[in-house]
């Protein structure tokens, strides 16, 4: 094999109380991406649609972590890749992390999978830190391993994979505004209250207790973040807006992807992801400000062969 | 039947990175209590013996609970209670939880099981504010439920049982020395870093995982707490060379039982249970300060009727 077209899927990362560390992926959006072994060494990408992105390796995060990879094996051959992205940069939703995932997933196959997930997620961390500036790995595992990953540790990298109830959707709303990263960072408390973080591990404690026992409603009682979400949220327009009706229409529970400015909802069913959907829609077609939304069942794979 | 015999285990809260909302019940150490029906309305202590404790009701935990119970039946007779205490107060093994835990239990056995579990811990933990100042739940949930209990919120009192591995057994050293709670307290500190609130959360998340996995060695890697230990570890002789021998010897992790001055290890294995007690023994030995050291296996019953 040559050759090979993926689909590398958007993500949810900092999941309310599993800030940092909790993301889960997404089905119904996603890039796609063709690698291909070539005579000539290196990495080149040598086709982007959708987005202006760059096409030097170096500056490209799906280049930087294919890179990661060929210079740990050092072929005599190179690859190409094409990148046909949806993902809007910046949404809040692993457009990176897809980018950086997907690359290195293609590698793989072409060389007979001689990584296994956690070794792969290692090199697309490198991508994502050119996005970043710094080593984040929730999204990235994420895309890998797909479904509920929880990043332990960076360093070591330790990945588990949590299970979650089989009827889980997510309804994600992004509304088109930008939000920079520095902005973004600067509304990060350095220092939090004991008692918030006690509250925090308790409700993700709690959490991770109700993915194991498919139980919604401790579901429900658990996705809080009492850390985060109050300093952030300002920076997300009508958040809490969104965030009550996505409730009143029967959302387990609210946040904000990743960064922002996309807000995700986790709903019991696809007719409720779709009754909170349509509540977020009444919302944002009030507000002048563009949006896209779509409802997505959790997806348990992760980046795959088309 | 009018009287009832039970015994009420000691319990360990304040579970390493589950500072605060985890706890474990043990079985090789526990007071016994009876609990009597008798004409005279209100509730009496009639005998204690072990340790010398207040015999008025209002000023007695084991008391404090029965009448916060008695308050809410309100029957046209009374009861009686004697304690045999073997925890002794202060050990950091949940003395005062056993009190107030065994006189509800008994009592409501004794009423025909009127009350949940849960409701139960509602009328203990008033006993414990009598023993703590302030409301806990995490040693007499403990008590009451048995194994692993995780106190997701107090108000409304929520408590969940997480299951754990079946060869699980602790090993306690019990430092005869006084540290006072209001010196425990002022060892905590108000603010934490988020950077060190994430990564408690993270190994909390972790550990919850790894007990609906049956994952001993993920457990190993997840019993650690950056927040509190860094602090009142200092309040504990020799603290960190028995976490050291402790580990050395085979533990899955050690930690602080309750504000101290306990010492706990979880242990896979009685025999590595075993190990670890030999290897604080030889530590302590050597100090000049008088213990106590045991070995439980993990008590998933609670409170039971003898």
């Amino acid at each position: 094999m040559n050759e090979i077209k993926i689909f590398s899927p958007a993500t949810v990362a900092n999941v309310a109380c599993g800030f940092d560390v909790l993301g889960f992926c997404l089905d119904s959006v996603g890039d796609e991406m063709t690698i291909r072994k070539v005579d000539k060494k290196g990495i080149k990408i040598s086709r982007i649609e959708g987005f202006d992105l760059p096409f030097e390796t170096e500056l490209n995060v799906a280049g930087v972590s294919a890179l990661a990879m060929y210079d740990a094996i050092n072929p005599d051959y190179g690859f190409e890749i094409e990148i046909y992205k949806n993902i809007k940069p910046g949404s809040g939703i692993g457009s990176s992390a897809a980018s950086a995932a997907g690359s290195v997933f293609g590698m793989n196959e072409l060389l007979g999978r001689p990584y296994n997930k956690t070794e792969l997620t290692q090199f697309a961390i490198k991508g994502e830190a050119l996005a970043n500036d710094c080593e984040v790995a929730d999204n990235v595992a994420a895309a890998l391993f797909g479904g509920f990953t929880l990043v332990k540790s960076l360093s070591p990298l330790e990945i588990l994979q949590i299970p979650s109830p089989d009827n889980l959707y997510a309804t994600i709303i992004h509304p088109q505004i930008e939000i920079k990263t520095s902005v973004s960072r600067a509304f990060l408390p350095k220092e939090v209250k004991l008692q918030d973080a006690i509250t925090q591990w308790a409700n993700f404690g709690s959490l991770i207790h109700s993915m194991h026992t498919n139980n919604y409603e401790l579901m429900r009682r658990s996705l809080h973040d009492v850390i985060i979400e109050p300093h952030r949220s300002k920076l997300i327009p009508h958040y809490l807006d969104v965030k009550n009706e996505a409730l009143n229409a029967g959302a387990l529970g609210s946040g904000i992807s990743g960064s922002g400015p996309s807000v995700f909802s986790l709903c019991k069913g696809v007719e409720t992801a779709n009754n909170v959907r349509d509540a977020i829609k009444k919302v944002y077609s009030k507000t002048g400000i563009e949006f896209d939304i779509h409802v997505s069942r959790i997806n348990t794979e992760g980046v795959k062969v088309l």
